[in-house]
């Protein structure tokens, strides 16, 4: 039986991974990922085999991953979680081909979680996770979801919040929030979370409609209890005071 | 400057412990926390000095963290992330009492992560997280916020499924669901992610609805899309085949 590691690395420093990511890395001979995230591992297992795709070839790098697995203990690696918005869904999938190989799947910390600690304590309370990607998702589907998870109240971080292609969606997305929430409603983001350039903010709802941010951006619109608190972003943990 | 480390763990098992928490914990002398995640800490830290308070008493715990680590270095310990469902929020929301106190937020591997990789890839899209516990949130609001996540479409997470005193919550926030979500939509739970005992399920959403768990249970409800692969728990990435 040969192994494939599926494996989120956090959001990229060293200290942010898993003990068990840093020993299915250290385990394997090769990795395969994005290039990007090639890089950042390269500083920490420098003596590692490394093969690489462009950044939307997810299929063609799972069965590269999958292919070179049949041989060698590979890690697939992806940044923060393997599962949310990762690639262990579509190994899974893909793995029916390759019956000899043992797939298994390493749990990061998620940019949902890292992101809210350097903001605080955002999601101490239900929250939804929503890609403004619509590469593989009808925006329609967005915006209902976008709407109904502003009337629920939940917190909501948001993933890919723009590109090159899709400059005005968080605006548009603040839009359909602005619905049901306030627009001083506590907000915050965080940008390069846990890499060279990391830096957050803290700002309402109506200042972050018309905030530019990057792809490299995670995104956190509070609650309507949602506090700023000396300079952190804090949810409370329920509505009574206890 | 003293230091308090507001640290979450992860599952429970060594190795789903960050880096980071790993070494917050072996830098403070006092480690702070629920007499059962004290317990499991104490198994890879045992040179450590623990005091422990009981489970539902937030409270004390962190203002007996902030008290101690006015004078030593201090790790207020969390099952799971330090912020989901945990004390960082109340810890920056008392540290205003201690301004000589720095507090540091190490995030951690939630249940919905590692439960996820354990059914296999429930959340390779967009999601909603909500607690059942209606000791803070009224029950009114929790049932809101389930059936517009089913409306949405959302896969859920479901912490704290159930206690003694609500036993029936599971079935209730199921019936909730079923409104909008098809009796057959693939769902899977977790029982002691990580620990001594873990076993998982996959099973239909009216079959979950008269499935009893425990409080050390973590439920998924999959979107339109999740299927079972191979006896796993799989969501696809968007909507459309590419």
């Amino acid at each position: 039986m040969s192994r494939l590691y599926i494996v989120g690395f956090g959001a990229g420093n060293y200290e942010g991974m898993t003990i068990a990511a840093e020993r299915a890395i250290s385990e394997s001979s090769l990795i395969v990922g994005y290039t990007v995230y090639a890089e950042l591992m390269k500083k920490y297992f420098p003596e590692k085999r490394y093969e690489v795709t462009a950044m939307t070839k997810e299929r063609d790098r799972v069965i590269l991953a999958l292919e070179r697995a049949q041989n060698e203990t590979v890690s697939l690696i992806c940044s923060g979680d393997s599962g949310i918005y990762g690639m262990a869904g579509l190994a899974l999938e893909l793995a029916e081909n390759y019956p000899e190989v043992d797939i298994e799947i390493v749990p990061g910390v998620t940019a949902a979680v890292s992101g809210a600690a350097v903001l605080g304590a955002p999601l101490t309370h239900d929250f939804a996770v929503i890609s403004l990607s619509d590469l593989l998702t009808p925006w329609e589907k967005i915006e209902k979801r976008l709407m109904l998870a502003a009337e629920a109240d939940f917190t909501v971080v948001l993933y890919n919040p723009s590109s090159k292609n899709r400059a005005d969606y968080l605006a548009r997305a603040c839009d359909i929030m602005l619905r049901h929430k306030s627009p001083v409603t506590v907000c915050g983001y965080v940008k390069n979370i846990g890499r060279d350039g990391e830096e957050s903010h803290i700002l309402t709802l109506s200042e972050l409609r018309d905030t530019p941010v990057d792809m490299f951006t995670t995104v956190f619109v509070g609650n309507s209890e949602t506090k700023a608190i000396g300079g952190r972003m804090v949810t409370p943990r329920g509505y009574r005071n206890v």
